[in-house]
């Protein structure tokens, strides 16, 4: 795959800044265009984490499109939206919360894509990539290689210009997926991965707690400074 | 099907004015929830057009959502968006355009799909309605039978809410809808077809001339008003 322009769809947060790196260095697309989502998530500035690995990756464009509409439909769907419930600490969720998480947007992933998908159609670029990965399996049916194959089903009927997504760490361990970004330089510093909106990462909510997992697996330290 | 709560896509055309009163009248859900889509349409009087025929069909709540960042993403990919080409007649499109027309919007459909159905899931409603009608296939591969599956294979993954997607007028005609309509009574005055932005309709343009064919196949006039 050499001199193909490709979208990486870009949150900030550590599956998303690694995957645009990995696309631009090893899978040698030569454009990138970064699209990036503002859903008035609780965690807004891992926008600017984004736009940070959009320019270090080199990216010829990076494209932050505004959903505030998704906190409007869907305002008491999520703890993720701001306004809505309070985000749990890990402990705290049940096994029916694990099930399917407080923290799920209702369809998040398919809107996202089908977004991301219309973004590369109308710029003539085939492959999109995007960063779900398998220990996110536990909770969001639309973090699955199944949901990947079925979006894919979806696109393939497009007549003229079919887009693919790809989902390289799909079945890879967020701790692989850290082990890689250690391999590419990636600067995690600049990585936001909080559901929580507070100043510095709280370091109690599932995804802080599975970022240092991840982190505490490759035997090295977090560069992001925690609430405690 | 009795005492089901519904959503329905609802543009305010011809096609998805008829399927709300369908819905509503013939197939028993007695909560409907109509949604709206305002994307940069050079055609948004039929928004006026959707917000009467939701209230003429008794829907509970009518939510039209600004998805403007459409028109930011895809300016150059389509004539149907404000400051996209001018919208050819039908007579001027060549075969090539016959399979993609310049009035496609790029994976318009899933986009729109996908957001109603995180409408619908965020309500717990499980059935989502939409107006896709056999005479788009010829154009759009996003109108199809298989589309519709594809689009209902993704769904299905949901593991807790899972919405299905219904299209009862995807192997009807146009003139078949514009029938049903009659029969139930809609006021058609009260739609809107023109791809073109003018104060009346066109009469000129494909989806109008597919709306004259309609209601000729009918032996019935069009009650609304044309440019010529």
């Amino acid at each position: 795959m050499t001199n193909l322009p490709a979208v990486v769809l870009l949150s900030g947060g550590i599956d998303s800044t690694v995957l645009i790196h990995h696309v631009a260095r090893d899978l040698g697309h030569d454009t990138i265009h970064a699209i990036s989502f503002d859903y008035g998530q609780r965690h807004s500035r891992e926008l600017d984490c984004a736009r940070y690995q959009a320019a270090a990756a080199g990216a010829a464009e990076h494209r932050i499109i505004d959903i505030g509409f998704m906190g409007e439909i869907l305002k008491d769907g999520s703890a993720l939206l701001t306004g809505g419930a309070e985000v749990p600490a890990l402990a705290a969720l049940s096994e029916k919360d694990l099930e399917q998480p407080p923290t799920y947007v209702p369809n998040r992933n398919m809107m996202l894509l089908s977004i991301a998908a219309a973004f590369a159609e109308s710029r003539g670029v085939q492959h999109l990539y995007y960063g779900a990965q398998a220990q996110d399996e536990y909770g969001y049916w639309d973090c699955t290689a199944a949901f990947l194959a079925a979006i894919n089903g979806v696109l393939s009927l497009n007549r003229r210009n079919a887009v693919r997504v790809h989902a390289p760490f799909v079945s890879r361990s967020k701790a692989e997926t850290v082990r890689l970004g250690i391999a590419l330089n990636v600067d995690f510093a600049h990585t936001w991965s909080c559901y929580r909106g507070g100043e510095k990462p709280c370091g109690a909510c599932p995804t802080c707690i599975e970022r240092l997992n991840a982190f505490a697996a490759n035997g090295t330290p977090d560069p992001v400074e925690y609430e405690r």
